[in-house]
């Protein structure tokens, strides 16, 4: 009965290590909290003759048939990461009756809807909470602590590496190009950036959230996604000058009529909101419900503490599972069909700069077309002359995406306009 | 098999009314999330003639004994507040086999122990995450998703009315008194407020939060607490200059050698710390684990909704165990004795205000009375002039409590030294 919980590791880099030595080192709480004691076995690696710091009572291995094949294992966790094989090891676990925790967002992003069918059949579980804001306990508040709620908006700071970027800009006044080869430098971001820059690890993240939020499934291909790239510096000092600081936001809101609008980009958020001042490489969700309100969830993203932190939970929510015997207890909670809110319908105000011939009338002008195609402005102001143009600089109102678009299609071709500069989002204004 | 998981609920002030209002509006999704019916069928009321919005499906009662006396009743939640007869009724029905659920942080903080006790021997569930920071999740967060961790620390904004106060306070240049008038007007503070401004709520809150943080069990006689009475313009003012804000904290630390450091007073808190962004009646708990590092929960501390929606968090909770016969599973986290540090060997760095002789030396003579007691300086500012006396602001380095009290008792009788205006902690350092 009181047999020790057996896990197999797959993989042993920097999270691998994490999950090791956090199990180690917190082993008496662990032990008291679960009832149990809980060890992991058998560690998978690629190369069996690379150097680690893995304790000898695991057994080092380089073939998974030996953790899959092996009754004794009770969960097996994944955070070897990428989507192939982790993707086919899980999969085959859960067949194989083991519980899984993963912290692999690629996955869980594109096939959770194969994973929990697989542990529903299986009658095991499925936990995955470190694939979304590292150390940051946000799943499980999602799907126990708001359950009560209807979720109105998820909209967070996910992306460590964007963040770093961004905040390094704002307060340094750099510019793009040198803060991402300084970052390189650092190892905060990889030799290619472009699922990070780009917005697809913030995508992954935001699809996973989106799904637990509004009971559903979201796919990656649902998000709509945006990256950092466009982003200047002068952009951000006008967005200072207005009370904003810029920010990678990931946002899921459920729109009546339109269903689901999730998307990943630049976004201006005001300076007195709460993830205005989440710097570095903190992460934070937000999250609204029609009960409780606003409420945020703050921490760091990554790294190997705070991931190995949500993995071990896991872990340990497990095995409490499988000591009371109650696997798979709150696994189902993606019950509703919803329809994805097309990008052209989505909601936001928006930053418009704009190089414009510096002439009288020609402000005017502008804030006619915009007029004319439902934009509505917030607030103008005129910059920077330069050899006789004039940078513009608009805030709208919040307007659906294809009247912005159709209004500054529109306004490009006027003869005072020399060229739309940049048109980045509006969010998190207080109502 | 399928039948309804019932309800009684005592109380139907705000937060009862609250209750009601979210089951019913979320009804569709509990009831997915549960797979099984909950319903209010009984209200306990103390005056059955009093009009109130329940529905008709609901029986209002006056008598206690109709809900104990009722075994279809599986859970009751008390909502009515207060000491008494509140406990008396939790207790009864702990022992009649019923889940109890509240908001109740006068009960949990003095009773805890007795209630989980009742609890345990009659295998039902006591849930509470109410009663500390309205609809945040942290009572969750904490049991479960860092149970990984060895806590370091937890603080918190967990009063509204002060943090409304202090927040003011330091916006509007206005003093405690005009505050507390303004915020009793607006329904904020009570007419008797000291509960709030003492420090006695937060107490109450930081006994059930550092309970479950550390495995054990602290009562609220254990609670070093300092109310935010003595806070002047002049400190605020003062501390914006040096790059702080003043917050009433709560603070549990786990000090090697000494024990739990449980207090709540007013602090100096960094500009950069995320506790100095929140405001108004915004409530944050950061809380530090040894693997995940640095992490905060923030969203509104009371109100008819958050606190209805932990509270529903709590009833969905305990119907999910019902339905999978799971009741008390992870109600046992404080297994462990610890002791309380002593006030006086609890560190801090402090902010120190005096009034002294406008004569060269008197700063010398000072700074070598805080080295004679082991007080190292960090700052000092040398303020206002007034009628031959001078105004210094000084911080100091970390100390123990008894050598900053040992120090001032001295410096308060240097002929040189008019008067000490204020001592107030300073937390929230980053190392």
């Amino acid at each position: 009965m009181n047999k020790k919980i057996k896990i197999g590791l797959l993989g042993s880099g920097t999270v691998g290590t994490g999950v090791i030595k956090v199990l180690l080192e917190n082993v008496h709480e662990i032990t008291q909290k679960i009832g149990r004691e809980v060890a992991i076995t058998k560690v998978l690696v690629r190369d069996l003759n690379k150097k680690r710091k893995i304790p000898s009572t695991c057994t080092i291995i380089d073939d998974f048939e030996e953790i899959i094949n092996d009754d004794s294992i009770d969960i097996v966790v994944e955070v070897m990461g990428g989507e192939n094989p982790a993707k086919e090891y899980m999969l085959r676990a859960l067949e194989a009756g083991k519980h899984v925790v993963t912290a692999n967002k690629d996955v869980v992003a594109k096939y959770g809807k194969l994973m929990f069918e697989a542990a529903e059949k299986h009658k095991v579980d499925f936990m995955f909470e470190a694939s979304v804001g590292g150390g940051i306990p946000i799943i499980t508040p999602l799907k126990q602590c708001l359950t009560a709620n209807k979720i109105l908006e998820v909209m967070g700071i996910v992306n460590g590496t964007t963040n770093y970027m961004l905040t390094k800009m704002t307060n340094e006044k750099l510019d793009y190009h040198t803060v991402l080869t300084e970052a390189q430098a650092k190892g905060y971001a990889e030799s290619d950036p472009i699922a990070d820059v780009g917005g697809l690890d913030a995508a992954r993240k935001i699809a996973i959230l989106s799904s637990i939020a509004f009971n559903t499934r979201v796919h990656l291909d649902d998000v709509y996604v945006e990256g950092i790239t466009a982003i200047t510096p002068e952009d951000i000092e006008y967005a200072r000058e207005l009370g904003y600081v810029i920010k990678l936001l990931a946002i899921a809101k459920d729109v009546p009529a339109y269903g689901i609008d999730v998307r990943v980009h630049p976004a201006l958020v005001p300076n007195t909101h709460p993830l205005a001042s989440v710097n570095d490489v903190f992460n934070a969700i937000f999250v609204k419900g029609n009960a409780v309100g606003e409420t945020m969830f703050y921490g760091r993203g990554a790294g190997e503490g705070p991931t190995a932190s949500a993995v071990v939970a896991d872990i340990i929510d497990i095995s409490r599972n499988i000591v009371h015997k109650t696997s798979g207890k709150i696994s189902c909670t993606c019950f509703e069909d919803k329809m994805i809110c097309p990008v052209e319908k989505s909601i936001s105000a928006y930053y418009v700069r704009l190089l414009v011939k510096d002439e009288p009338g020609v402000l005017a002008t502008i804030a006619g077309a915009f007029g004319n195609n439902q934009v509505s402005l917030n607030s103008v102001i005129q910059k920077r002359r330069v050899n006789g143009c004039a940078e513009i600089v608009l805030i709208t109102h919040e307007v659906a995406q294809e009247h912005l678009a159709k209004a500054s299609a529109i306004i490009k071709n006027l003869k005072d306009v020399t060229e739309i500069r940049n048109i980045i989002r509006v969010e998190a204004q207080r109502k």
